[in-house]
């Protein structure tokens, strides 16, 4: 492989030379990209075969390999994802507030690509190809690196895809892969502020944190989700039930999931047993305060570790409040900024949460599983962002982009 | 001084408070600093006396002695500033492109303070008072860690402005100094991810990038500039001489002025000796290329190290290209992403220039002195950004504000 740092290069220029290109010459690679997929999926079976049989040797779970494995759907799906960022309309080019100043200067932001994005990612090399799109339809170089157990099928994706960007007249720099999985070279890419513009981490806590906590290279962080359901006293129990049930059981592994309840003492008695019953359909185990449990004999106690935990499991904390004010101290205590949401009918309660919750996307009446770029209408995620900076929630390629002022001028000098 | 620790959870308190203040109850406090910052001037003044002793006790030099000086016409400057940023319009609250989904949910993007700001800075304790009203204005709380040659006066005007926000009603942690002047809890507050939204440094180089290298907090760089002007084979020679003079010598210390000349070779011979005629008025050192040296003996060689080099001095470096592309190419290797500017009368060559210099502001016949919240029509500006997320270039209140998506739904749960 080649060093570090001449990918860095590599990828600066292409960069350089991607944001001189046209939208109709990124969607035309786009699709060229997709359909070589579609063409070549043998190649990238047998080379993901390769990956699932070492996967298999090294004991890993059955989940897991099943989330490594590239079926005919799973690779037609990368494909269409390719065809629907196409879609999409252009994040770059347009200059947004062009004003004239008093001095005659035409000053405007213009909508430019980052530049060269790097991403580390982990096992699902399906990622490989919607990293791709979403950097190239904005615009950008990238480089990855993902998980070690995908190792073959993330080369052979990244082969087709280079291979196509050549037929098309793009630089195949557009899209790198780091093929050697050693450990130390993803230190080193966190360091390399002259060629990378931004690192985006995908997957656990443990990635992200290692990623936050040792890259020099701004970070956009990604991730964990310790979503909470506050059920006021004046809440309609019916739809607090659905949505708890929905936002804890309807896919338990993702960072929008509800992982923690919060409910109004004066409803506790008679809404709690309630819940527990629907919850205990799939048998989801509740961790309670003393008040909870006092509620429902089914519910187990909590630590305080409880509350901090984003479980990503058949499991979620109850605490019970005595107030919305409580509610919202405990939420904004223990949230990692990412989903929160009340049910309420009272018109001020509602206002005063979506007012006062601290996180990337707050809720009333809905379900939290709702935080994605898709389901706000974004058409493509890379992401959901859950620091403050740049991008918060879920990031589209709006994320991707920066901007730049060009300011048209006739001798101006400054007095 | 109280641990780092107690001052994050103060100012994450006072931040949670501030974000439910109102303009009205915002431009008050902003007023009543201002008001005190003048009524107590005499206070400020007897602290800043003690830092100007003990800085000609450490053979400071004049030039920076006179930057430390509170005299009456800058604690007056302060107060304008504070009074001015109640003019501008409240950056927080705006819920902008609030659309439904075809589920029924209602989710727009809300405007709002990013929580605790920390800046870290030098010398002129002026940048105290700015820092607040900026930071106050956006809803947000402030940690400051001034210099240590600034520490009396600093330490003055923050109990001044603290004074007066607990006359008004507002926690007046919403403004902390770090009063220990140990290096060691500059790397602590660099740290403090549970605490701090975002750092910003202002100061030197070697300030920003202790800063930018070692943070784990998200860090927006601000600063250094390596401006270029590029003198276009059909440049107007009169208006480049005087776009140049202005850019290099109507303020050598800042990081608008231009550094570096890239003059085609077409007009090398012409146009470099009037140049250089002009640049001698204000007895401005030129280091020169080959060619530049040939065009006029009054240039001295540039090394290697020139091109990247921010003088903040009489001198400027010169160098010749033989086309358009490269002068591109040239600034684009050695620009550190702030104001390069074109001067020329072809308009494919504007169009060009503007189209592929990466940097945050992109000039065509103006002088690059005008990269500054102010010139931009900001009203107000913390920074300019030479980094490419969150914000790039003059960054006026909106740097500070984060975004927050707030849902309306009615039971909706995800299928």
């Amino acid at each position: 492989m080649e060093t570090l740092t001449v990918m860095g290069q590599r990828a600066k220029t292409a960069a350089a030379q991607l944001a001189k290109t046209g939208i109709t010459e990124r969607n035309n690679a786009l699709k060229a990209a997709a359909d070589a997929l579609l063409a070549k999926r043998d190649t990238i079976q047998a080379a993901n075969a390769k990956d699932i049989e070492a996967a298999k040797k090294n004991q890993m779970k059955p989940a897991m390999i099943d989330r490594l494995t590239l079926t005919d759907a799973r690779i037609e799906g990368m494909a269409e994802g390719l065809y629907q960022i196409v879609q999409l309309d252009d994040p770059i080019g347009e200059i947004t507030s062009m004003k004239q100043r008093p001095n005659g200067l035409m000053i405007g932001k213009k909508k430019v690509p980052l530049g060269v994005i790097a991403i580390i990612y982990e096992s699902r090399p399906n990622v490989t190809a919607d990293a791709f799109g979403l950097t190239l339809k904005s615009g950008n170089a990238v480089i990855l690196r993902g998980g070690s157990d995908a190792i073959h099928s993330n080369t052979a994706i990244v082969s087709v895809i280079t291979e196509s960007l050549k037929e098309c007249g793009i630089n195949p720099d557009a899209i790198q892969l780091v093929t050697d999985t050693d450990r130390a070279l993803v230190t080193e890419l966190m360091h390399m502020n002259k060629y990378i513009d931004v690192i985006i981490p995908r997957g656990g806590a443990g990635l992200i944190q290692n990623v936050v906590q040792n890259s020099t290279v701004p970070v956009i962080e990604t991730g964990t989700g310790n979503c909470h359901i506050y059920v006021d006293e004046y809440a309609d129990f019916k739809m607090a039930e659905d949505i708890i049930f929905n936002a804890k059981t309807q896919r338990i592994g993702v960072c929008n999931a509800c992982e923690s309840l919060v409910v109004h003492s004066k409803i506790a008695g008679e809404f709690i047993p309630q819940l527990v019953d629907r919850l205990k359909l799939k048998n989801v185990e509740i961790r309670g305060d003393e008040r909870a449990m006092a509620a429902d004999s089914r519910i187990v106690p909590a630590t305080e570790d409880d509350w901090g935990t984003e479980y990503l499991d058949y499991i979620i904390s109850l605490k019970v409040v005595d107030s919305i004010d409580e509610a919202i101290a405990h939420i904004n205590r223990y949230n990692t900024g990412h989903s929160e949401a009340i049910i309420t009918k009272d018109y001020d309660h509602a206002q005063q949460f979506l007012n006062e919750i601290d996180a990337a996307a707050v809720y009333v009446n809905a379900s939290t599983r709702f935080t994605d770029g898709f389901e706000f209408g974004f058409g493509a995620e890379i992401g959901i962002s859950t620091q403050k900076i740049h991008a918060r929630g879920p990031m589209g390629l709006d994320a991707l982009t920066t901007s730049k002022y060009v300011i048209y001028g006739n001798g101006q000098v400054r007095k």
